[in-house]
Order: structure tokens, then C-alpha cells, then sequence
């Protein structure tokens, strides 16, 4: 009897984000092999990106004893805006590219078929198949990081919309003439909830004579954007009033623009992910909970969940995997 | 040759409001027949308005030279959460009513089969089939007027979500904090743009000394309420200077709110309409445009439409014999 292994039949999620790769080798069944991660050296380069990417891909590969030859197909996540039938991405600020051939070079890197899509839609799609197991009718994922993404799925499909850029949901505005928005805009739910403006908010309220104990977390030359979501939660649990406060706030927006969705939309299932989630499920999901309720009209939450995700920062490979099996099928 | 008419193929569609009963008769192909209005009177009690509704339906009918024996299906919209399936409303706050058999006591009354919907998910559906001969391939409508509304098409049918309540846009919170909407939230879009919302602001204007030609446009005894967004436009032509920001002020929340759907759901074409831009189109469409395709993000309204209906109060009656017709087939 051969080796279920020996057949070409594995699959690989990659998440490139703008500060590192995470790849994961999958079997037919999305069962998890191996991973490997590299940080992703965008300064250096579109070449040099694809180049790690490829890195990453082969020490994933190698990690679970397999060989290259046993691979089927590529999903990859990207924080950009992506033409999905030819693979490319066409703007993705945070790597500094813009048309750039994404699925091509890696195909030709590695050459196996690989499939590229927008960073909040894959890991939405990893959510909805593999934790939710296709149940729900309609899911909405929100993803809160250094900025903040969404994904949609509806009728069990991803939806992307007309021009294939739904689900920027970081930038509806949830308050008007409120901070100032990474995009150019102000109010946006980025700029009220993502890390970067956590951060933004805690160092005005410090320079404002506010106190934390993040300033005597910070290693000697370290600066205050360096800090994680991580150092938030371990803040909070240390008893920073300020920490809490701002984390309190930003949890009470994004139950707000989940009221939005369910209102407007209707999604059976809100799921929550990201790294502020992540690190501070806690302290954030039952306000989120409870404002987004609150919020929804008569009807409209009846039977529906909020719930943040089990896969964590694993849900961007396994959203890759799942789409590289659709597309290899 | 037997008269087209002699059959039974016609069509009746209903907007059902909380101050008027719209009825329109139409044939197979959606060509407007003959049409009649009646007062609600809601205040009466459930039982009375059917009565009306049946009155204002023969009342059309007749006024086309038809007779109600031509008639092949009703389709009614009501300002509502509707259960479609059982055509029961299960509360509409304007009307009094919670859980009231509309369809079964209509049909009672008519002998004629009738199917019921939210108001602003048919006069989306109106729009969309007969203004827009189902073109486009995702659509969402905007209503303004005494409260904010939206329905959704999608893949070219009606989006109604998983609670079947999708489309209340009027009740995402654009503005956190800001006026009180009647839904008990704050900084709904409805409690900024609404034509309930704006007259509010402008009787709040007036009580702290603002000017407003409106004042002299006030019947003996009549309130401020009573007026209606017709004589909003009147005292802008006017060159009422107060009226103007007010509704620009209402038409940037608006282009605002716009910008959230494109930027989340990115359907194709936003349609905008309502008593408000029916009366204020020329004042407001361009504010609305502009600024909802300045908070869009890049790529997202590329080839999108931002388009008033040219149905106006009609909508909904076409809405209404769309529907008739798709559940009489």
C-alpha cells in the first residue's frame, strides 16, 4: 500500500504580511503538518520578497519531512488590494508594491500552481471552513492588527463585491471629523480600534501627563510603536487604569462597527480576529458582545454569534490552504 | 382576438406607509396603469386600515377601467420587520402594529393572492427591476425620509440576511455620541439625515436665535413638524441660508454613509432615494457623490454608480408588482 504521502496531494497557506511570512503545509483534509516563518524584508524588494516567500514555503515543507514534489497548490494571503484571476497585486502599501506579479514569480520560484488573495478574505475563508466548518449561511470576519480588515462570506461564498474590494470595513467611517485615518480620512473604525491607533492614543494620553507602565516596559532605546498587543494585555493585567481604559474604548467601537454589519448586512456568524484580538480576547470580546447587541435593532442579532476565532495568527494559512484545494480541485 | 385585459394578468403593487396608502395597477410587463391614494389612518386599528388598503386597491383598479377579477397578484411593501414567508409584520413601530397577518386578512378581503415586504427591500427591488431593467450585478438603495432606509440586491436578487432584516442602514452609527436617534442609539445615520432629523436641527437652530425663512412659511396654528422636505427646498430657493447647511450637513452624512456600503459590501450601483431626494436631489446628489467617493478607498467606486431613482414616490408600487409578479409566476 503506498503512502497516502507520496501522491501530489498536499497544499500550502502562506500569510505575507508587511513584517513577516508564515507558511503551513496541509494535508487534502486542511489537517496541519508544519509551519515555518521568516521576517518579510520589504525594503529589500519585490525579488527579495519572492525569494523569501519561496524560503519560507521550502522550510514549512521540510519541517513536516515532506518534499516539494508532494505539493498540489499555493494559497497566499496579502495585505493588499488584489486582481485574483491574474494573480497580481495591484496596491499594498505596506509592502511598497503596486502591479506587481505575485502568483507568476512564485509559480516560477517553485513551480507549483499558486493562488494569490487578499490577506482578510483568506483568513476569513480559513475561519468559515476549517473552525466553522461551512455551517453558517452568511459570516463577516473583522480582523483587528496594525490596521483593520474585514472578509465576507455569503450563501457559503466569498463575496467580494463589484470592483473586488469589499470588506474594507477598517475605513466606514463610525465617527465623523473623529482621528485621523492612515487612508487620509477621519473617524474611520482603523483609526479607533487597529494597534497602531491603541498606540497613537496611549502615547498622547502619556504625553499628556497620563501614566503607564508601558513606559518602564520599554527596553533601553526601544520606542513606544515597537511594543505588541501582547504588552497591552500584560499592562492591563498589572493594573494600568490608562491601558484598560483605551483597550475598554477601542473594544467598545468595534462592537459598534459590528452593529453596523449586523444592521446592514445581517451575517449569521461575526467572527473576530487579528493580533489586538488575539492578545486581548479577555478584555475586549464580552464589551464587543455586549455594545454590539446593544446597538442591533429589534430581530437582527436573534440567534446570531460574535466570536473570536480558535486559529489565531494560524488562520491566514489555513484560509490559503482551503483556497489553493477550491482552485486545484 | 380577446383583449390583453380580459385575462388575469394584472398586477397590483401597495407602498404602505405610516400616513398614506400608495396602490398602482400594472400589466405583466410593469407598465403603470392606473393609480390611488388614501390616507393610513393607523390610529384606527389594524382592521380599518386593511379595510383602506383594500379601498385604495379597488380604487386603482377601477380608476384604469379594470375590474379586481383581472387581478393576478398583490405585492405590498410595509414600513416593517416582515416575516415574508407566513407575510405576517412582526412590528412596525409607525403603524402600531406587531404581529399582524397582512397577508392572510388582505387576501381575505380581495380574493386575490398577495405577498408582503419590507418597504425599503421593494422599493429597492423596484429600482432595481423596472429603473435599472436588472443590469446591474450588485445594487444597494438608500431611502431617506421621516426615517432612513436601504434594501440590498445582490448576484441580482434580494439580500435579506440571515434574520431577514439586512438593509437597515438608517441605524449604523456614523457619528458615535452624536444626536439621539429614535431607535434609542445615538449617531445613527437616520438621527443625521433623516427628514425627521433634519427638521430637528432646524427647530434646535431657531431656538438659539437662528433665522429661517421657514418661520413665515408656517400656516396659522401649524407646527414646525407638519412642514414638509417640498417646502425645505422652497425656503432654499429662497436663498435661506439656514436650510442650506442644515441639508448640506444632511447630504454629507449621507455621501458618508454611502462610502461605508461601498467600502464594505462594494456593490455596483447605490441608488438614493426617499421624499428627502425627491424634494432636495438638486441640493443634495452632488454633496452626496462627491464625498462619498472622497472617503471610498482607491479602486473601490471604480465604474460604481451614485444615482438618484427616477421613480420617486412610484418606487414602491413598482416594487410592489415585481414582487407580485415573481410570486405569481
Amino acid at each position: 500500500m503506498p503512502e497516502p504521502s507520496s501522491k501530489q496531494d498536499l497544499l500550502v497557506g502562506v500569510d505575507l504580511g508587511g513584517t513577516k511570512i508564515l507558511a503551513g503545509l496541509f494535508t487534502p483534509q486542511l489537517k496541519l503538518l508544519g509551519t515555518s516563518k521568516l521576517s518579510t524584508k520589504a525594503n529589500r524588494g519585490f525579488d527579495a520578497v519572492i525569494e523569501r516567500i519561496a524560503r519560507t514555503i521550502r522550510d514549512a515543507v521540510d519541517e513536516a519531512d515532506m518534499s516539494m514534489k508532494q505539493i498540489r497548490g499555493i494559497g497566499i494571503g496579502a495585505p493588499a488590494t488584489i486582481d485574483p484571476e491574474r494573480g497580481e497585486v495591484i496596491f499594498a502599501p505596506n509592502l511598497g508594491w503596486k502591479d506587481a506579479p505575485l502568483k507568476n514569480e512564485l509559480e516560477k520560484a517553485l513551480d507549483v500552481p499558486a493562488v494569490v488573495e487578499n490577506d482578510c478574505n483568506i483568513c476569513t475563508l480559513g475561519v468559515y471552513e476549517v473552525e466553522l466548518q461551512a455551517k453558517p449561511k452568511h459570516m463577516v470576519g473583522i480582523f483587528l492588527g496594525t490596521g483593520v480588515g474585514g472578509g465576507i462570506v455569503l450563501d457559503g461564498k466569498p463575496f467580494s463585491g463589484f470592483n473586488r474590494t469589499a470588506g474594507e470595513i477598517g475605513h466606514t467611517v463610525i465617527l465623523v471629523g473623529g482621528p485621523k485615518c492612515g487612508c487620509g480620512n477621519r473617524g474611520c473604525f482603523e483609526a479607533l480600534a487597529s494597534r497602531t491607533s491603541i498606540f497613537r492614543r496611549l502615547e498622547e494620553e502619556l504625553k499628556q501627563g497620563g501614566k503607564s507602565v508601558l513606559t518602564d516596559m520599554l527596553s533601553p532605546g526601544q520606542s513606544f510603536k515597537e511594543l505588541k498587543s501582547g504588552d497591552l494585555r500584560k499592562a492591563i493585567r498589572k493594573g494600568d487604569k490608562l491601558v484598560q481604559k483605551v483597550i475598554e474604548d477601542a473594544a467598545e467601537y468595534t462592537g459598534i462597527a459590528v452593529a453596523n454589519v449586523l444592521n446592514f448586512l445581517g451575517p449569521q456568524v461575526v467572527v473576530l480576529g487579528g493580533g489586538v484580538i488575539d492578545a486581548l480576547s479577555d478584555e475586549m470580546m464580552s464589551i464587543i458582545v455586549e455594545t454590539a447587541r446593544d446597538y442591533c435593532m429589534p430581530g437582527v442579532d436573534k440567534n446570531v454569534e460574535i466570536i473570536p476565532t480558535k486559529l489565531g495568527d494560524l488562520a491566514g494559512i489555513h484560509g490559503g490552504a482551503v483556497l489553493a484545494r477550491q482552485k486545484s480541485r
